[in-house]
């Protein structure tokens, strides 16, 4: 018999489509699916954007430099600048999303069997990133209670072996929404100098800060050496099928590998890299509104489950996720028994549970992920079933 | 001090750009360069593709479904089964490009440490995407003398050992140009039955054969769990910036496995895959125009070559590449001293030595390798330049 590899049959399915299918049934069964599972923004891509492909005058759609084309690194550098990083255009390899940043990543820094230590919970995927790239992922865990604050440092230190390469980081994180500070962070550069570690910091959400500053690891000094930014316009620019991405190092030898594993696709996708450059036009307060939105949506879907008994939830300074702690057995089983056996007003909503972002399978057993990237006339009408719900739900359990 | 991988510094540099600096400084000396050395083809993207992205509209440019759109996949389909194969579009991953359909199929059917067998002269890049997946490949040399026909199956054979996993073959081949036939495919299928392997199959230039007909890996009969197609839109519609490919296979159990990979980059290029997904619409003797374009380039490069004394050169019957061997001590030396040393009319030519298509180092020393993307006049100019050349090139060897 034919069997696929031991590492393909080894790979975790993605922890977001399991629900799926009882989604689409109870679509089928007439019901409203309010969709607060995926971290998809409504928001729209900037026209403009789009009007740069759509107006581009291109012959031949030719392959285009492996690294990125020129003018979009440069463009990427000075975005990178304004934020007071010291990133050149020789600094940056666009990649095909931030996927691919992290597998390259992955990839130049560890070997076959090496670790890299991620605070749990995380985005479910890095634990096939790591099945994928042959390497393992090293939870250390992060609390609700405590807002998902980084881990006590001796905490990491406890889970270095010598197999261990790097310190994987999203900041803000996907799914509990907290910013690490700068002090944090200089934590984690001293562990990495200390220990000789890379830091892999995951930066996709970095434009989605609501109180406070935010902080890059590209900020701290004297670890250039070690930092490698994981990067991407998904989020940033509601332009997830575009597959742009960036990876961004100071270390030459590293990024050397990084475009010798680059040259292997050629190069990053064409139209894509037409679309993310024309970001750099947009006015300087495209921000603005959209973090005003997004930031309104946070303060009442946490204002709801605030109010609702028995839910506990943190307050969410970045990215576009709420984790909250729920009053029930399983938050697993209530997610499917939300799209099975619930509705109200022939609605009910489809959320993420949180076990597939804990390693750990004991954790997150009551905890589930919401992304606010519906409007506020959604997200109200969600928190209504999901309060009606939390009543009705048998496994009620504080 | 902090290393990279020792993978990621395993990695060979791609073979296709050693000499650019050479040719950058030949173009800084006010020198015109003939670039034959990648096939980045010059017909134009067909404006009806490039008119269904630019006139599309897209509010949000949202993540699409893993596997590729569904209108997409099934337009693909209904390509292959023109074609007469039997592919569903549920057989139909859609990749971004050829690459990734490369890295899932190797990832998917082989472990760390397995290995696949490739007729050499092979697609350079083959060698670091095994070291990419941990992988190894074992080549089993093909020669000019018998244009590049596949070996006998019995030197297959002797290079089957426990850890093999996979033939990987490329028809029309890059860089031999040759055509495997419908009886040396048959002999592959009889092989992989017989050892348990599957069947890597490669068809980027499919639609580029000029003398006879396509047999592609899937239309061989009951061999579907082991035949894994390859594909891309890069060559087949001049769209290598688009990043489009596929990987199709029956094999269920497998598709699951690459689907899992799929995954981890959540979707292909969006913009890519509208795109491509306009092919559809060409007229149906769109082929024939660049096809007969191809052809007659591929007779005058031909004819001019085998018009240079010392110069052997078999005849190409698909792709866009002539393979060929020169009266030189080593092609390697040769290209290099072509763009450093050697002009005629202020012209002269880039190509790429063999060695980087063979594994075996000593073989394809004295061969290189040209393509034919260039309209007919700059390939007579640049057939001048090499007839030229050969005469004044210090270490002429017969």
């Amino acid at each position: 018999m034919l069997q696929p590899s031991q590492r393909g049959l080894a790979l975790p399915p993605s922890p977001y489509r399991r629900l799926t299918p009882y989604a689409e049934a109870a679509r089928q069964r007439g019901l409203t699916v309010h969709p607060l599972n995926i971290g998809q923004p409504d928001i729209e891509t900037p026209p403009a954007m789009l009007a740069a492909v759509q107006q581009a005058d291109i012959r031949v759609l030719e392959y285009g430099p492996t690294a990125g084309t020129l003018s979009y690194r440069r463009k990427l550098a000075d975005y990178y600048q304004r934020l007071g990083l010291s990133v050149t255009y020789e600094d940056v390899i666009v990649t095909t999303g931030g996927s691919e940043s992290i597998s390259f990543a992955l990839l130049a820094c560890l070997n076959p069997g090496d670790e890299f230590i991620v605070p749990e919970p995380f985005y479910g995927p890095y634990t096939a990133f790591a099945v994928s790239t042959g390497t393992h992922v090293v939870p250390v865990a992060s609390h609700l209670e405590q807002d998902f604050a980084l881990p006590p440092i001796e905490e990491f230190e406890r889970k270095i072996t010598p197999r261990t390469k790097a310190i994987l980081i999203c900041s803000p994180n996907n799914p509990t929404g907290y910013v690490y500070s700068r002090q944090e962070l200089e934590q984690l550069k001293d562990l990495c100098l200390r220990h000789n570690l890379y830091l892999l910091s995951d930066e996709a959400y970095r434009e989605f800060c609501y109180d406070g500053e935010f902080t890059s690891a590209l900020h701290l000094e004297g670890v250039d050496e070690h930092v490698v930014l994981i990067d991407t316009i998904s989020k940033r620019y509601s332009a997830c099928g575009a597959r742009i991405g960036a990876l961004v190092t100071k270390n030459k030898s590293l990024r050397d590998v990084v475009f010798k594993l680059a040259q292997l696709r050629v190069c990053p996708p064409g139209l894509g890299q037409l679309l993310a450059e024309a970001a750099a036009d947009l006015p300087e307060d495209y921000f603005d509104h959209t973090k005003a939105e997004y930031q309104a949506r946070r303060d009442l879907m946490v204002r709801r489950l605030r109010a609702m008994p028995g839910v506990r939830c943190p307050l969410p300074r970045g990215a576009f996720y709420v984790l909250c702690h729920l009053p029930v057995d399983d938050a697993e089983r209530f997610a499917q028994w939300l799209l099975e056996e619930f509705q109200h007003n022939g609605q009910t909503l489809m959320v993420s549970p949180a076990a597939g972002f804990y390693a750990t399978s004991i954790l997150g057993r009551q905890q589930m992920r919401m992304a606010y990237v519906v409007n506020q006339d959604v997200i109200n009408k969600a928190m209504d079933c999901l309060e009606v719900a939390l009543q009705q739900y048998p496994g009620r359990e504080e």
